[in-house]
């Protein structure tokens, strides 16, 4: 059994061996950047932690790791050109340091290459099962970055449908990851299925803890700019939570803070947190991120793989769920 | 054995089968839109051609069909926020009638969608051979795309890499079409090899033959403006091979059309088809294609299959190669 910071080797050695190709360099070059930026690797190494509850030759499942890891950059590609986002991991995103068309052309071959490296999962039959569940997660994805877009500009957004939103956008891929790491392993179509669960209810949960973290969080622990969903006016589950159950004047308040710009955005981002604070917001929206947790490792526990195999992705989950809100 | 317009309903009923889902409306209306616009369905027919000539329960091809259609719809959506156009077949683009990131995200899903009909091709072993063949071709689509944006900006180019360019960019995707389509019939190696090198053949002298329609064709039958390409200054195969051939004299005249604009549109046409015709481009290029054509045709001769049921794919390859120019 490796532990993260092994897996995270190996993940770096196959990225280093497989580069795009040099040529058309306007087409790949894009691509090398972005992925030369970093970021956590968490869904490559949930792909291999996956394998490893089964098979300690955690090497089969490194292209379907990689998979995973295109596809999420794909996304953040083409999201950031939407998002009209200039910097992505404190570096110019890919639509800014060249252009729309670069970004649109990298992102598509970005995506393609993820099915290349699907193609590479195993034999026939175990890439047809992945292939399966790429397709429906992929879509997913894209559906839940829609109903995001739609959220920005629609007057009211219930509970349930941004909870359904981060799932999509964001949870499903997670629980795809654990999945399909399992699935190189020939694991049990049950425990897949669990593994799945458990990484999409603790996606939701992560989820959650990051609308926390955006407006509580420890600035230096955290690395954003505290506060930056209230001065983008986002409809967080923050927001949402004081909507459903605060009077009739504080939501007013928020609602006239939400449609105000940034002039003085201390003053603001202490009026909204001010407004949180007396409604109790922080600790309903923690206990509703507690909620998924528990479910998320009740699915762990329902995998019938010996304790020990399972330490290191618990370790590993637990760990992300529980950075200081 | 069925004929063109038997296998174009087939596709029609197919595709009404299989509508996009009407739900988040803004992802998936844009994609039934473009689709519903029509376009000649060339490709599918193909993938079902391919099959013909094995088996006659051409059904089992549909998805597959339906797969390089959707890619080639995707592929459209994209292209079209890259070139700025307006029109696709007579009708608003997406991202004019919609806007650019709605076309992005549509055009993302429509190629997921495309692997998603891919996964239907048949068993393990046929799915997995398909997906090899289109991740390759997807790959090259784009790779001709970044090299035709990359030559709009490049002072020169070769001829040799202009027939690069257009064969990634549209001819390998009408080899693959057969091919794929023969592979769903569990066709001999050997044959769907000599498949796709018909359909990429035969594509680059069918995109040889639009050059000379764009400049020669008979504007009722040709159903675009004639002349679009040289008040366009596109680098054109009749344009690379007067630079490649003609006096110094003409081939400065011709660079200085090209960086004119097109204040009197007749008097550019006029000029630049005067420097081609006394150069006899029209004669050069067409043999070009006719070269192309020969080589493709030697491919479907070397296919083992009765000369009878290759006759549908055949009369409909050269019909379309026989358009007047």
């Amino acid at each position: 059994m490796r532990d993260l910071p092994q897996l995270l080797d190996l993940i770096a050695s196959f990225s280093k061996e497989n580069p795009f190709p040099e040529l058309p360099l306007e087409l790949y070059e894009p691509c090398n950047y972005l992925l030369a930026l970093g970021g956590k690797r968490l869904r490559p190494a949930l792909v291999l932690m996956g394998h490893e509850l089964y098979q300690d030759n955690v090497e089969v499942a490194l292209p379907v790791a990689w998979t995973v890891e295109l596809f999420h950059n794909f996304s953040l590609m083409h999201d950031d050109i939407m998002d009209a986002a200039p910097l992505r991991r404190g570096e110019p995103t890919v639509h800014y340091k060249w252009n729309t068309t670069t970004a649109i052309l990298s992102g598509d071959v970005m995506l393609i290459y993820a099915y290349r490296f699907l193609a590479r999962g195993g034999d026939a039959n175990t890439v047809l099962q992945l292939l399966h569940i790429f397709n429906r997660v992929a879509t997913e994805v894209c559906e839940g970055q829609q109903l995001d877009l739609n959220f920005e500009t629609r007057p009211v957004v219930s509970i349930p449908e941004y909870l359904k939103m981060i799932e999509l956008k964001t949870a499903v891929l997670l629980g795809a990851a654990l999945e399909m790491g399992a699935i190189c392993a020939n694991a049990p179509a049950q425990d897949a299925h669990h593994l799945y669960e458990f990484g999409r209810l603790a996606g939701i949960a992560f989820q959650i803890q990051d609308d926390l973290l955006d407006t509580y969080g420890d600035p230096v622990k955290f690395g954003k700019q505290v506060g930056g969903d209230i001065l983008q006016n986002k409809k967080t589950l923050l927001v949402l939570k004081t909507l459903e159950i605060a009077s009739e004047s504080d939501c007013r308040e928020l609602r006239e803070w939400m449609q105000t710009g940034s002039e003085d955005p201390l003053k603001k981002v202490a009026a909204v947190r001010a407004i949180f604070d007396r409604n109790g917001i922080p600790a309903l929206v923690a206990g509703e991120k507690q909620r998924f947790q528990q479910e998320a490792f009740r699915h762990l526990e329902s995998v019938q793989v010996q304790g020990s195999r399972k330490a290191i992705l618990k370790k590993t989950v637990a760990d992300l769920l529980e950075r200081d809100s």
